[in-house]
């Protein structure tokens, strides 16, 4: 199953003017928009999303992985888009409502889910540059099947040193569309080059990590665990601060910091990088088994995938598929 | 007439699939586009624009100003956004067509003129992260006032330390959709300070002056004409270009560097800070009056329009509607 390109049945809507704030939620059938050509949203950017998904347990119930996070998240990056926020108590219930809605396309499969995509576009009919005073929110939902069909295997990163993602100050730790705009040209280099994400360094000195792709990232050095901290140039993932809780729950030192390319280097070096991976909804975790940055590989844990990128996989995968008890409160059953 | 509200009776498009390449460009009445839900633009920001102006001379014609920059910089864009590149000569004579088509629309009233934005969406049905396989390429007009309905009055700039719009490595020289997302959050917080527009540092050192709001940025000091060089951060402007030209042409020494704001600062106090002005395609030339460095104000020549900035306003305007002789070659007669 191709992600992201079947759809459900049902959508949910609901608009925002500045009389009536947001105003008329509503589920109706999948179907398209019409929009005037001046509409703001193909113009200026001015939209954002968020990606969670609904988990089908073995007992047949849906559940949600701590979806208020995404909610918090998306109100985050409406305040930095000069987007009306959305009550999240309204916000939770649309999801719910429209996952009821179309429940029958929570697949049962094993590792198969349906993925959620909140997003809200800008719909001013008018060319000037400001925020618009009407938007639209929406949810779409769309079944997706195992990222690992073939069993998880170790990814190829490339240092991207010539482009950059996002700089503090600007709006890398929002999910606004307009990150990815800008992400999309240093993406393609690398596949072409034959590696399957991008791993982007801060965009002031060049020398720190940010994150990978649509991913945050974690590198195990002698068994102590960094991920870079939230400054402002990446987006805070929710899978990133999931693994940091079960990781400190398990009695690890989890360091959020400045991460130096070269810090990494050094470790490989001196053999005691002893694991790198990316984290995200999508993939869960994703081992990295190779860095090349600037023509030199890294080859990390043998190209392997290793004990704690392993761990964490499986115990946030059972928790969202509700076969690991949820010591967390982070599942929300539908 | 409020810009960017009204739009003219027709519009043309065309579109892009992988086997076609760009094909199926026409003229219809302006109208609605229909688009699924999960159409790539809503989501990823993969969306350029351009905008220019036709004018009505005295004779009646109808004159362009220089459309080739404008289709030299989208293509310069779609690169940028991995965005398949049109050919300039289809652009312009897509451009010239629609303006004949809805000619009618181009104001015969002094200083008002017809906008044209070209605009192009990313249009796959898809919600994974790529540059997106279809695209749709368009073109609308609105018919638009007089600028300085009651002369040219300088505009009081906000100098932001908080925000950045774009950084080195960005896509900040690109007309993508994604950077003016980037920028309202500045904006939005100058006007409400009461300011007209905000003048965007470097994303680095956040010392260097990049531009302001959506125009380049030329300070004379001393009888020199200094403006930020493109360096990747600031969109080359059409009017930035043939300022630079028109200046050098009247013997101005014009300095294409980096332009510390310190060094504005400096020559505002020892009385070196002759003129402050902003150039883009709607306002041509906008004087500076005042500037606001962390709430401490800079007059600039007595908050008055200066003799050079007035000399470029009426040359450029000048040219554009057929007033002066053309010694250039940037106008073009549709
Ligand atoms: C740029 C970026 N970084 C990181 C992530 C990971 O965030 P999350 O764990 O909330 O999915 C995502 C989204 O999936 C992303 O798009
Ligand atoms: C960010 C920005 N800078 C500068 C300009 C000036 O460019 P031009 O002179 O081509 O209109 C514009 C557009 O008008 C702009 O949007």
């Amino acid at each position: 199953m191709l992600f992201g390109k079947n759809f459900s049945d049902h959508m949910f809507l609901m608009n925002y003017d500045e009389n009536k704030g947001w105003h008329d939620p509503r589920i109706i059938p999948y179907q398209t928009l019409s929009l005037a050509p001046s509409t703001m949203v193909f113009h200026y950017g001015q939209e954002l999303f968020e990606g969670l998904k609904a988990y089908r347990t073995k007992n047949g119930e849906i559940q949600l992985f701590r979806p208020e996070k995404n909610i918090e998240r998306m109100n985050n990056t409406s305040r930095r888009l000069c987007i009306p926020e959305i009550d999240p108590s309204d916000a939770l219930q649309a999801i719910k409502e429209i996952v009821k809605t179309d429940s029958d396309w929570v697949p049962h499969e094993a590792d198969h889910s349906l993925y959620i995509r909140p997003f809200i576009i800008a719909t001013d009919p008018f060319i000037g540059v400001k925020p618009s005073s009407t938007y639209l929110f929406m949810i779409i939902l769309s079944p997706v099947g195992s990222y690992y069909p073939e069993g998880i295997n170790p990814v190829k990163i490339y240092v991207e040193n010539e482009y950059v993602r996002a700089v503090k100050g600007g709006i890398g730790a929002s999910k606004a569309g307009a990150n990815y705009a800008a992400s999309l040209k240093g993406q393609d280099k690398a596949k072409h080059l034959g590696y399957t994400q991008v791993l982007w360094l801060d965009g002031v000195e060049r020398k720190y990590i940010d994150e990978v792709g649509t991913m945050n990232v974690f590198f195990v050095i002698d068994g102590v665990v960094k991920t870079p901290a939230l400054e402002g140039s990446i987006l805070p993932g929710v899978t990133r601060d999931s693994c940091i809780h079960i990781l400190k729950s398990w009695g690890y030192k989890v360091e959020e910091t400045r991460v130096a390319l070269q810090e990494i280097i050094d470790a490989s070096r001196n053999g005691k990088l002893n694991e790198a991976f990316g984290t995200g909804t999508a993939a869960v975790i994703s081992p990295i088994g190779t860095l090349n940055n600037g023509g030199e590989e890294i080859i990390i844990n043998n190209a392997e995938i290793g004990p704690i990128a392993k761990k964490l996989y499986d115990t946030i995968t059972g928790i969202q598929y509700g076969e690991i008890k949820d010591e967390f409160g982070w599942t929300l059953t539908v």
